[in-house]
């Protein structure tokens, strides 16, 4: 946003009224003549153009129309089958990291179901940072989630990798998730946007809120019928959390974005001990809902075992957050 | 931590006991007849030792000692003046970024009281990014404070920016700052440490916990009483935020180290919106409490006018933590 | 690595002969009577077991086996269509951002050429941030780069950001370049391993080193017969460039793990004027070749107009470089 | 900079006229009849104000003056005692990490001297993340680095951490370092400035460029007769180098803002092979030397032995890299 400022205004006090709206400005002086201007930084308190325009000493203010008109007349409850995601109640996304067999999935989503959540979550196709790595059970995974949901009055939330299984996925999931690594893969968001089923959007690794907003636009634009945006912690320096949990861009979607966001702790920080914290304050920072990793037997699962809660653990978070039946 | 294998252990049955235990390791084979090893991640849950190395086929377990004994022997509570930093309770610091003149300082410490704050806030030496910019009233500015806060009932932190300066804050100041620039400042630490008073420790803008902890440890090796630590927001690539909240630190801080740490969402964020939800989120992450700048005039303040809360906001805010008297 | 000591072995002779080596380690203590360990940070320089293991003190040396094992035996030279990239003679990858018109790539394929690069870039599907944006000409720029490039004896190097573009991609480039966003797009990689031709492939935005290998051992895996890598700068923190140029990822590429990479100052830094001085100190790191991006027009570029070199600017850097033919 | 247009001017026209200068722009509209505005990125090529205000269809050029005047008018090249830092031939600063002992410095300053470098390096006061680890001689350090200095025709450069020891290193040192820790000391710096000596200003492990100048432009105020830049490395999250090396900032300072800039490559890096490789990188993209650690005995080394070259590799850069006297 740029402020013009009339010939003869009093600068100082033309820049009290911004920072009194909690705007950080910066004067940028023309040559002899010509109008000032006070450039605001991204940063700031939303404010209105015309609001500002009315300012004693403002001549004028420019603003850039936003880059994201879909996503901004969302608004901030998403329906996936019935459920609003974004609505008074925390919603709560639970399963296993991979699907590893119908077994496997039938006694964690008893548990899941039980802790009072509304999705069963899982990988079908998990994308893995090395190609030796077990890279998920795919369609057959699909069905079985699909019936295990189905089983215990759950949803299907799992992700999409490939433009070729959305089709398959569309059919069995009732929420489809983008993974942090296709956060930008245009040709992805295209396919899943055509595919009509609202989308749960997971930040990339390093991401603004400024791309990750346009990330949902991509969706909307091709045809989603809603975005619920997910923050998975992005990449950081520090070794003593898997990732880094951003929970100042989850505010800054629900508060001033209106947006519906959930969080997924158990990526953001890989430490079981620290779901439960964070999970409390994610949805006091505004989240619309939380992602958590859990299984029966986390010793043996085939991926991110060591941040998968256990059964009771599960219970005892989706309790503390208000979550049971 | 380095677990050695049993010559015939079984490696799967090892490595599901640790995964279980939410240890992220990996395999290292030794050659022919050499034993093998697990090495756990540092992002891994708190193990013990002795524990681990019960489990069937692990012939022991190597770790090293604690970096910062001090910090580990300190316990989650300081007490500051009579008030139990890491109690029961959250505690509140507020008021003004820099300490601007007597009568600034009387009208904001009248609503930092009324709200229920247990400290006042507000910078005599100002680190400032320019030569040019406002460098604070120095000693001058240390006796308003304590003199309002005296009159107030109000506890007084404030920051010392130099060495030469340590005995006339530790004079005034009930809790001695140390800001992120100076987190690494190994003369100032020691310096303060030597006062004799407990030390309010903010993380430098990309300190890893494990350094910042070091630093709790210079401050205690060199006498401090006690040290609680404040999360500020890290250095980030979103310009959305004026810097990026790190609440998984302070879950990992509070819940794992066990160690008192306040969180500081106006500096984090720098956006006045998103001060009451963070707050709420810090103290459900696990922090000890808030310190939150606020301002009777925002757009006159000489520094950081666009973060500062106005006092309705503040009493609201402190309203919704459960800090009113 | 792991490096375990003999039972009375001299501890500190021992770290004398690890840290000369070039090895950051830290020591690790079993309880009474079990062996203690060093563990090697993965910032040290590269050594082999067999020969740690011969250190006086030693008694077994652990290592993990290399994640990505066909990246290992790549080699450092790769054939493309003739051209060793990698080998004694720096390559040079030059042409628009985005292909906008089969004229205007005719105007700077003949720059290209005459200033002795040996391939023409230019992107037919162009990766753009918000769907509102120029997003290429497709099929028909990559009809347009084949018959340029073979007009002027060039080779071409182009984008394919789609699963089902691949055939295509692959009958006209005779480099296949896999994007920073797509970096970690399992699917896309899978299927440009599977046409059979050497791969670009970009680092993404905050991809560790680690991360960028395995992603060439997916293309590898999968059948590609080489893979180039590129290094076109990371996520910053600071506006004053683009993205952040790591060399020293280049040097490590280059002289470690004895793969070819080249750098991309254009998209590194954003700045036409850092080109040059960047390209040379690219090549004095190790890279095998510089991708820089140039227009004869570059204010009427449909994107990144202000990073191109104008015909002369490219003339000159690719002679500064020892590039004329 | 904002670039305001005239009422009917043409704004693609205007728009190709700045990016043909390459300058990134975003277009701000006003409301009805006020002024649009171009406002210029931070990552911009540098631009005159009054040339661009003669583009038809510019109305005025607003401009903020340079927030560090005193740094933009010192000119590339810095005096140390003689030599011109910022020359035609490149300075080379190498000796050991910590000061040990007299006789260690006598033997690493021969080296050191008949390799062709300018400046013996090494701490006589260790900034160290621990309380626990090697600190430093101090001033008696500080006196066998004058004393082996002279001897060996060599200056001396060394870094000093308190305000209370400027007096002493001001001293003894030819060229007085500020570490990366204290880089926004700003107790320090004035101390530091006040003393009337060069100053080599190491950057922040997370500073901004801008925020790198100011940190000059603070030691300029306060008296410093020149301020010598140097990079060394930036955190970064990946572990496979100890920090980030950041060329572009180099090559920005020295193409740019015309400073001069040393590169410390040991640091930045921790690897001892890539050494050589990001030296010559470093003067490729500007730097106006380089500072290498080296050490006869790295094993034995106090600190840092890992990354310090021995005396032939030494001797084999420097050479090289044209520096053989």
């Amino acid at each position: 946003m740029v402020i013009t400022l009339q010939p003869f205004a009093d600068i100082d006090a033309v820049r009290r009224a911004l920072v009194a709206r909690g705007l950080w400005v910066s004067l940028v002086r023309s040559a002899q003549g010509a109008p000032s201007h006070f450039v605001v930084d991204p940063g700031s308190s939303p404010a209105e153009p015309s609001e500002l325009a009315r300012i004693e000493g403002v001549a004028s203010v420019g603003a850039a129309p936003s880059p994201h008109p879909r996503v901004d007349a969302q608004g901030p409850v998403v329906d996936v089958r019935g459920l609003a995601v974004g609505g008074a109640r925390p919603v709560f996304l639970c399963g296993p990291c991979g699907v590893e067999s119908e077994d496997q999935l039938q006694r964690i989503a008893a548990v899941v179901a039980s802790a009072g959540a509304h999705f069963l979550r899982g990988g079908a196709f998990k994308p893995r940072t090395s190609p030796y790595a077990f890279q998920g059970h795919g369609s057959e995974a699909l069905r079985w989630l699909r019936r295990t949901a189905d089983r215990h009055g759950l949803r299907v939330v799992t992700e999409v990798l490939a433009e070729g299984d959305v089709p398959l996925v569309a059919e069995h999931a009732d929420l489809m998730q983008v993974g942090s690594r296709n956060m930008q893969n245009f040709a992805l968001l295209k396919a899943v946007g055509r595919a009509g089923r609202p989308v749960l959007l997971k930040r990339a690794m390093s991401a603004t809120v400024a791309e990750w907003l346009l990330a949902g636009e991509y969706l909307l634009v091709h045809g989603a019928p809603g975005v619920v945006f997910c923050e998975r912690g992005i990449r950081s320096f520090d070794p003593s959390t898997r990732n880094l949990l951003d929970l100042g861009a989850v505010a800054l979607l629900s508060q001033v974005h209106r947006v519906p966001v959930v969080v997924d702790p158990s990526h953001a920080t890989g430490r079981r001990e620290l779901v439960g914290p964070l999970s409390k304050a994610a949805l006091a920072a505004g989240a619309a809902g939380v992602m958590i990793e859990c299984h029966d037997d986390p010793g043996g699962a085939l991926s991110d075992g060591p941040q998968a809660l256990l059964p009771q653990q599960l219970r005892d978070v989706l309790a503390s957050l208000g979550g049971t039946v």
